[in-house]
């Protein structure tokens, strides 16, 4: 069994992490930290898991972590994940982070947008941006794995296909997302209150939300040219999910079926992408509590403009079940391993 | 004190309706009628209404609706309408009709997207559309109103200052709208089983909703030329309003402020639509249970990208608000009387 | 035109407040206070005001209060509003509280519950509890309101007629209260975020809520003899509204139709109770933005028990509602200005 | 591996049976009907489970269905199992009722509460009610198991302690519980429009609840006396959950203390009860997909009320996850798979 720490456990991602890796059959969780008042039992802060996990939970203690455990996962904030994987990897621990930290390979992108210069850069460059579905090979040998935000996840899997395929127009892309609650984090804020999101609806950060430069940056990569996206995120009345719509204007002659048919194929062989049937869309209670991400699509052929609609768990996918099956490309285990 | 009769009062419209027209200080409410078993008075079906209103409610009695009532409410459903207004203009009456049946000049239009043909074309050239925004004088003295529908009237009142002055590409215009569940009005169906709708989100006949056209018809005509649109409705697990985020692609070099000055100067006299302030964007809770339209608009000058963001109630301006507007229009009252 | 102050407009209760007073036809809100870092035009703190009032909002200023209005509803904090009072009162204004400072005619009830010596006895005894249905006499001549809580408003309109019938066994009221989470109040608790309220219940301060010894005061003042009571509070995922299910013992021989005239004769002349139909019982979504408590009851003759639910919108017949029904029967308007 | 059948697979408690059964390493989902129009891939009815399950669900077909598997689910609406059972229990195969056909050992009471005289009276002395923590033995070797109702189960397991330990007054029992909706099942009916459920709460059925006189025969059943019970449910809301407040008057001298030890050292050895920390009480989100009940108590010794909460997620325990716990223990396997 090999030993599991998760510095970060009191926060949504780090209570889903605890909930998957407890069913993991290959992995033991050895060591969980947060930023608690005092020493307290799991048990006592999730009494969810009353009867299925009982370890204590303390603040991050660096020495005490590096004996206890061999894989760790950053369930902590941004800025916070920079100044505590260096020494998790100079001990030869394999550290998945599940903050911003090391999504971004240009450090100046990252002050830019997360406001604070980049503490660690030396590892940067190791940093695999950890979406399996494109960087499969070199997670299996990294040692330090950027999982990947929950908006980017389910953009990047829509734009991929289409966009490699060479048939729309590269300015043009439009998403429009919507994610519940559980995405925001576990803070005490008035806007968060629930009478003020219940029964509401907005959009917020247009075009200026950190996940942004993050889709630019891979999907550039991926076409090997600058591509800018225009991001425009919504605040949704319920816990989990994302939904994102996405507009692409078309610039070649091609039918639904044929954009069906790249997307299929390209993800033929991918057990977490779920490429719906033409002429449905994906909904998110179809992916709720699951590691899947489904795709669909839809096109108006007479006025151009191709629909991609893709359906994510924002804790699973997006965060904490992603992060999982990074683990298990690591470890060796089957993908799937824990997430079914 | 003129008297008014709802056709239609026991669906969610009919039932706002009857709310907003009890505190109307210039109109009682003389007759209700509506699909039920039997007679009932109207406080059996709606125990809300139990001290403000006490009058049965029948099914509908074309010879006793005639001598009831000089002002009619028409909320029943699309096809219905048209059989019910002919009798009642030939009386000399006042037909406000909220369903779709009389919105399109043309009948075949109609026939297309509601899939029967008009029944009532004769009265089709007569009837104005009911967005006082764009039509008051015509509605002085309407005898019969096309109360816009929902989607309509939040996308029209966000695209015609912005399509009027010229500044966008007429063939890039994407609405994402987001819809309360009681926009698909009180039926009894699978789909909106509560645990169906909640915590769960999805996109519905994505370019071909029966809105669209309606959106189109309409904005074509204040453009004075043929605009189509790409049109998205989303079911959002909320009881009202309407979100609206609107994608236009800018073809002059304008800049955020403008744009902002554009609308402002558009709606300076309107009562029911407020342009909000630059840099704020409206969300759906300032204007539940109110008439009004709120719109911001956010300008990505880089990207070319302008985001107009509308929000409605869509019982409200969206449906049973904006037929009272019409009505005290009509009727040469002060035009938000009852509504505020 | 009487000039109305609200002090701590910015919670629910002052919002509320300013929503129904802004179309009070007697009255103009002249004053507005609250704990914010600058002042502001209360239209950018509320947009959904914007087009309805345009005042400023500072923080509380005890000398600039008191040339500005002569009515003051204080929507402060318990332990804040007995530190405003006194120098309102001295200057001759009407003051109605929503907090619970004036609410005990016993200091020492309130520190044992509140925590905090009283401050302000020298006008416990002045205070009039502002149940209107029970002490509207008292309510017309008074200075000092003390506004019920809004549990107690529930609980007292539904025990009162049966309690004084002497039908039941004293010992064995029971109240399951169930509350949506205005009630709470605005604040930034993780507790309160979104998603740790939504498709979540729980019972909390299981007779030990604040509310219950003002409940067992009132309904023992009533009865002329000491009354108590079991009360369990119950948070539900939904934005407004009280539901009490009240669970009583009939120690008589009587029918549930007699039980039924009991409640119809004691509320007989009430503008804003309703008892509703025998067979019936209430719901929340009758009572949602109106002052109305509704009630019902159901007696299972067999087991002798009764139980009797009521319902209220706990912002409107429990807090802002029901103060400006006081201020009404103060002020000699008609009670129900404003509220229908 | 063990071939099960799902007869009723598209309700709420067939697609949580198939999402158990799906990861329970011991058997194999071999056979899936339903009330449908024609025959379909399971994964077209739900999507979700694309990925995980590949089998056609056709309209029941009773020689089919007993050549394809060994150990049935009856998923099916009340009155319905009881003509489908007898075909194949004479066929050998173990039958899991879900519904309510086998509960009642007494032919006349399940006629009294759902209006039809019993077709299978034969059967109805070898059902086990499906309550493990009362009838272990009984299940294990049972070849029908009338499993229980979602109410009872929560009910059963808060009283039965308290009861057999003689502590309380036995005709003060009462029962306010509080239910999400898919607790009733998913069916278009105007009562369940999302929009007539959020933002709003009833109690219904008060004392008539057909779940009553399950409670009060299986609990009367336990402490060897007739007893009788007062049930009333609520609407909560919210997709999934039940919680039970349950109010109990005491009469023997007892300290809360030694209430909590009762309930600790009755579930001792449960597998599937907890009983949380004194000073706690349960909470929804606690159980939610999860196979656990969670009791709590509280006891205000000067009122001598006894408050037991209990919750459950009315799938899993309260339907599905208690189906699979019972075929767990007919077919000696460990009692928890596929239930963690």
């Amino acid at each position: 069994m090999i030993r599991v720490g998760i510095i970060g456990a009191t926060g949504y991602t780090g209570e889903k992490l605890i909930e998957i890796l407890v069913g993991h059959p290959q992995v033991r969780i050895s060591y969980l930290s947060g930023k608690i008042d005092k020493k307290e039992n799991i048990t006592h802060l999730f009494p969810k898991l009353s009867g299925k996990l009982s370890l204590d939970c303390d603040n991050y203690d660096a020495a005490k972590s590096k004996t206890s455990a061999d894989v760790f996962f950053l369930a902590v904030p941004h800025t916070v994940a920079m100044h505590i994987a260096p020494d998790l990897l100079k001990a030869g621990k394999i550290v998945i982070d599940l903050s911003a930290d090391y999504r971004f390979k240009d450090a100046e992108t990252y002050k830019t947008w997360y406001k604070v210069a980049h503490a660690d850069k030396a590892n940067l460059k190791q940093a695999v941006y950890g979406l399996p579905e494109f960087h499969r090979q070199d997670i299996k040998t990294a040692k330090l794995i950027a999982n990947p935000g929950c908006y980017p996840t389910a953009a990047l899997l829509s734009l991929a296909p289409i966009v490699v395929s060479g048939s729309i127009d590269l300015s043009s892309i439009i998403i429009d997302a919507k994610s519940g609650l559980t995405g925001a984090g576990r803070k005490a804020a008035l806007d968060f209150f629930f009478s003020e999101v219940n029964e509401n609806l907005k959009a917020y950060k247009v075009n200026s939300h950190q996940h942004m430069p993050e889709i630019e940056q891979k999907i550039s990569s991926l076409a090997q040219k600058t591509i800018k996206v225009n991001f425009i995120p919504h605040l949704i009345p319920m816990n989990r999910g994302i939904l994102e719509t996405i507009y692409l204007k078309v610039k070649k002659k091609i039918d639904e079926k044929d954009i069906h048919q790249i997307y299929k194929r390209f993800y033929k062989i991918e057990p977490f992408v779920r490429v719906v049937k033409q002429g449905m869309l994906p909904q998110i209670k179809d992916v709720i509590d699951t590691n899947f991400c489904d795709i669909g699509v839809h096109y108006s052929k007479e006025k151009k403009l191709l629909v991609v609609v893709a359906a994510i768990d924002n804790l699973m996918k997006g965060a904490a079940g992603q992060a999982v099956q990074n683990m298990n490309i690591i470890l060796k285990c089957k993908e799937d391993t824990g997430l079914l």
